[in-house]
């Protein structure tokens, strides 16, 4: 499908995405960008063969690349559009990876007048806790949804390569406005996000006094696994997407002032109700994610 | 250990109990009590061979028993209690499984004025989101903490007996201050099942309208698992604790409140040094978990 594919950012998603990409052989070869700081990560990745080669000089990484994958924070990526618009490609396909939309558009808009038409803004909706390179999995993508967020000017021939090479890597692509994309997401995934790790902030300062995490149990340790995702990443995607996370937090503090009332009231009946609407309601997110 | 194992109450934890028993050869018979509306349960309970025989009739169904445990939500063991008082038997170890003691503890007092000598409060730190004689799992409390909160007044050699059970079911028990279990459980297990009911409250409503689960990924599912808890054990449970559980709400709904401020005011900073701490944190119960 490419002959290079050049991958900007070699963590859990850049890694996983190479991975996957050389074993259904969609390209000959993987080269891939990071900074200085990154140095480490780009030699694991090299070493382990999840790249052929990397440059901490992007004009060297991406020279040739037919399909340049930006998976850095999305925080990362208006400086990096910036270093790529001096060499910019039009033959190229160029896709992030972000975990917001509106924001990565919102930089291609501001720095390219529009976003160029060989730009596919995507999402794939898979992930995990851990980070770097080292956490790559070859089938992350397998079964799993990838959103992307064209723009009227998308061209639909990179449409086309885009939906190619992530059908290849076993995603179920689907195309949504960037609006919805982002309010979804926030609510299916960084509000739990924030949620998780308030949580795990609050409670581990109590622990600090009191050893509490000694007494807690395997629903503690599920609830709080995405506490354990990168700081930084996650930094980027709540500033990225605060306009959506900010109501919906609020939100999350009505619902939480309505149950203490129903609890200071003695409130069973309500209480009951909301605690099976919500069994319920997880019931009919299982039946579709199964 | 045992001649007659009596099970009030058969659900995930009662069933667990006794599959274990059976298999480690701690008793001889296991009998059940349950209400009408629990014939179903029970007949399968009989079927499956989880339990020997059931009674409808309290006093029948623990006639004899060296051993009952009350395994129903900790909202029906006052008037389990009550039942059970006409055929108090003094040889016999009584235990419940309840996740809060300090509700279970004062119910006895009133009742009996005072916490009988044979009665030992536990709770096994184990569970899952199913429930029923179906969801039952023979090890469930292998490898798991169990609390058990005394009295002065308890027979320290039904502690030895209890302490017996359990371990010969692989449970590490440990004991705790009635209080200091009670506050320790609201912050660890409660808050997370009401965070977890909360969310998928709220999100429950808009999927109705927007159709958000089918963009809901593995860390959705995780950190929501939890929101399949069985309703009525939950209720109970969170009105038994509501005195350690209300503060912990409005302290959760602080932090909250503080990330609103921090992304409000673009305080990339504190943002990312809270993020940090949570998973620094999670790390520390991660390793006590292991």
């Amino acid at each position: 499908m490419f002959n290079k594919l050049c991958i900007i950012g070699v963590g859990l998603i850049g890694g996983s995405i190479a991975k996957a990409a050389r074993e259904k052989q969609l390209c000959t070869h993987i080269s891939a960008y990071g900074r200085e700081q990154d140095l480490e990560n780009l030699q694991r990745a090299k070493a382990l063969g999840v790249i052929d080669d990397f440059s901490l000089n992007i004009a060297e990484a991406v020279k040739d690349a037919d399909c340049i994958i930006i998976a850095t924070p999305v925080g990362a990526m208006p400086a990096i559009f910036k270093q790529l618009k001096p060499v910019w490609n039009s033959d190229t396909l160029y896709m992030d990876a972000g975990s917001t939309k509106g924001n990565v558009i919102a930089a291609l808009e501001t720095l390219f007048g529009g976003v160029p038409s060989n730009f596919v803004p995507v999402h794939p909706i898979a992930g995990a806790e851990n980070s770097g390179v080292d956490a790559a999995i070859i089938d992350l993508f397998a079964a799993k949804r990838l959103i992307y967020t064209p723009n009227p000017n998308t061209d639909i021939n990179f449409i086309k390569l885009m939906t190619a090479f992530w059908q290849a890597l076993g995603s179920d692509v689907v195309e949504m406005n960037v609006v919805q994309h982002d309010a979804v997401l926030a609510a299916t995934s960084h509000l739990p996000h924030i949620l998780a790790f308030t949580l795990v902030d609050l409670l581990g300062k109590k622990d600090e006094q009191a050893d509490i995490f000694k007494y807690a149990a395997g629903g503690f340790k599920d609830f709080t696994r995405i506490a354990s995702s990168d700081p930084t990443m996650w930094l980027d995607i709540c500033m990225a997407n605060k306009h959506e996370l900010l109501p919906l937090i609020e939100e999350m503090c009505a619902g939480l002032g309505d149950i203490k009332k129903m609890l200071a009231d003695n409130d069973n009946q309500r209480l009951h109700d909301k605690f099976t609407y919500a069994r319920n309601s997880r019931q009919r997110f299982l039946d579709h994610y199964k």
